[in-house]
């Protein structure tokens, strides 16, 4: 057979034109899931799906999956990802492992290459679970993680629900959610971290994805003047955040390897220059690829808080918010990653995700990887998201090949 | 001569008639500057001075001094403080040193003694600084510190104008400020600090007053994905602003005495769980009586800021907002006050204040120093602010008797 490529001019230009379709004044593309903007971008993705021969099948949860017929009528490979963006974000983020997927179902449409297995490419729902509650609601409903009922009735906080918004743009599908289970599913995305790009643009291979411990910190202490209060006598909220702030870092860097650890909010009260705080709530995010260790990093800061709350003579509450479990991913189809990229001669190297992906749902009823792009500077969830372009079509020729493979068998 | 006592009723009555003209619905009070609480307050205390036979004079600023004649016409011994209050504060601070002050002449009045020195009582024009700057504005114009021209036009954020507003009450008064020069001044006020309290009810002659240093701090970093962000490729401004909090915390307890040091406000851009905040602004507020040790803190932060700068590659600026001098109380003064406590067998001790007063810019002109009283729990500035009745009633009479021996010479 001749060898086969992606159209990496079509490529572009749909990710262009579904980033302009909602553009913002500051380059920035803003689709909230279920909103008129995702109507509009599902609308060109299905009209898309067509244009290429496309069976297309809206289930239940919203989920719009593009078939192409194998020679076996088996379970498929299947490629997919998200529209759905953050309020102010990128046009890469979801997009690209939406429309390079159907660019290669759709190449070999032209090429008339039949496969064995049949392909398939998913747009998941509500991914970034900016507007709805969780994210990726999807996947999530898909690979049966969640009651579809209990996805339907999900609220926004403008009051809206799932179900009614999927009615109101058109996508409340008919079809059962999680068929088909597919034989192996890959995902592409852009990385958005800044690991590859440093690395003068490899591919990764993401053999798994970090487990994610948020936790908020409630801090009471005891509002004084900040000039009449002696320092042994404060009970100063304020500094225990800060004290949070820096074991965080300590705590990442001790442990090494996969293991961050991040202080990104702090709220004083009463947050005046010349008042001792009386209360600080600090968000923490951890997170591992080893669950082990991210309980043992949990714990110790746990122990930690224990400790600040007596020395300072504070009250310290903390609230679960989200709590995740690293995900690995199938040595198979990462085999079958590291195979394409060796033939393309292409630089690739094995890597953890930091973010979650509706992969990390679909590995539960089938072999999954995903590949990553670089990111231009590892920025994301920003309008100056950005992969470039030879990046884009490296991704997508590697995407075709591997699922090539993977339909071979 | 018989002993003579102030009017502790009538002393208690006249603070809460003031505290309740203003009274908020959670029990503070709100008497902002040159607003029509302040008229309403002041139309109160001058009808009080003339109850209390005294000659009234208000000078440019709007500084309303009753005036007492002794049997010399020679320089007063005076006392004074502020009813003006910040937006949501309590009914002791500078009110009950004005409320006593009144009461000390009207006691003496009640019982005919005439002294040897006329004595007098003055309500400075905004202490607070809350709705217009600089704070301290009527006893910093009376001690020649600020031209009374600049005072005037002084600007309020609602674009008022601290000479209209004057006009406007009808306190825009006709006598030249700084006159008459005291031969001394002394000021009675609540400790605003938990120091006295903590020590079951101590009397405090104020020695001196710490010097003020307040900075802003801005760190410039970068933002970034808290899951896909390795540590060491961190360039966090919310890491920097906790070093921050914690350093500020280690300098004040290694250089001990009077030093300390407060982190009150921090502010984290975008202040989001899961990203690496990319800018911080954080308050520095330093205090020391010694301006030379004050100094050093300065240095050494300065030059923590430049290591953290180069350690976590971002960028850090720094703003002055404030910078006072410490000031130092006059020696005979203070021990005239312990010679009175010793006198009243009071238990009394030698401190420092940590907030700024009237006193500290009449200590330009003429022998000052400050009597403190009990606040109860530390707290003000706020509608909890609380002084004991019998404190109350201790203070004034420390201040009546210390009047009368600064008199008699």
């Amino acid at each position: 057979m001749a060898p086969i490529a992606i159209n990496a001019d079509r490529l572009s230009a749909r990710i262009d034109i579904l980033g302009e379709m909602e553009r913002k004044s500051d380059g920035g593309c803003s689709r909230l899931a279920l909103s008129d903007a995702d109507r509009r971008g599902r609308d060109q993705v299905v009209e898309w799906m067509h244009e290429a021969g496309l069976a297309v099948r809206i289930d239940q949860i919203g989920n719009i999956t593009g078939m192409r017929s194998g020679r076996s009528a088996v379970r498929p490979v299947m490629t997919g990802s998200h529209i759905d963006t953050v309020g102010n974000g990128g046009r890469y983020d979801g997009i690209y492992g939406v429309i390079a997927g159907l660019e290669v179902l759709q190449s070999l449409q032209d090429a008339d290459r039949v496969t064995e297995r049949p392909l398939a490419v998913t747009v998941f729902t509500n991914e970034e679970g900016v507007r709805f509650q969780p994210d990726m609601m999807g996947s999530l409903v898909y690979s049966g993680g969640l009651a579809l009922e209990e996805a339907l009735n999900s609220k926004a906080t403008d009051g809206a629900r799932v179900g009614d918004e999927l009615k109101r743009i058109g996508y409340a599908g008919t079809e059962r959610c999680g068929e088909p289970i597919p034989h192996a599913f890959i995902e592409l995305h852009i990385e958005q971290g800044p690991i590859l790009d440093l690395q003068h643009g490899l591919l990764g291979a993401v053999e798994n994805l970090q487990g994610i411990s948020w936790q908020e910190v409630t801090i009471r202490g005891v509002s004084n003047h900040a000039g009449t209060t002696p320092m042994q006598l404060r009970h100063d909220a304020g500094y225990c955040a800060a004290r949070i702030g820096v074991f965080v870092r300590e705590l990442a860097r001790r442990m090494g390897a996969s293991q961050v650890g991040t202080v990104g909010s702090i709220r004083l009260t009463p947050n005046l220059i010349n008042v001792i705080p009386n209360q600080a709530v600090v968000s923490i995010d951890l997170r591992n690829t080893d669950d082990t260790l991210l309980m043992a990093a949990e714990k110790e800061f746990t122990a930690f808080l224990e400790t600040l709350a007596q020395e300072e003579a504070v009250t310290i509450g903390t609230r679960a918010l989200v709590r995740t479990q690293p995900v690995v991913f199938d040595a198979s189809v990462l085999q079958a990653i590291e195979a394409v990229a060796a033939e393309l001669k292409l630089p690739i190297r094995r890597m953890t995700s930091g973010a979650g992906h509706d992969a990390q749902m679909m590995a539960r009823i089938c072999p999954t990887a995903m590949i990553f792009v670089p990111s231009v500077g590892g920025i994301s969830h920003n309008p100056r998201e950005f992969t470039e372009r030879k990046h884009l079509q490296i991704g997508a020729d590697a995407l075709l090949r591997t699922m090539l493979r993977l339909a071979a068998s």
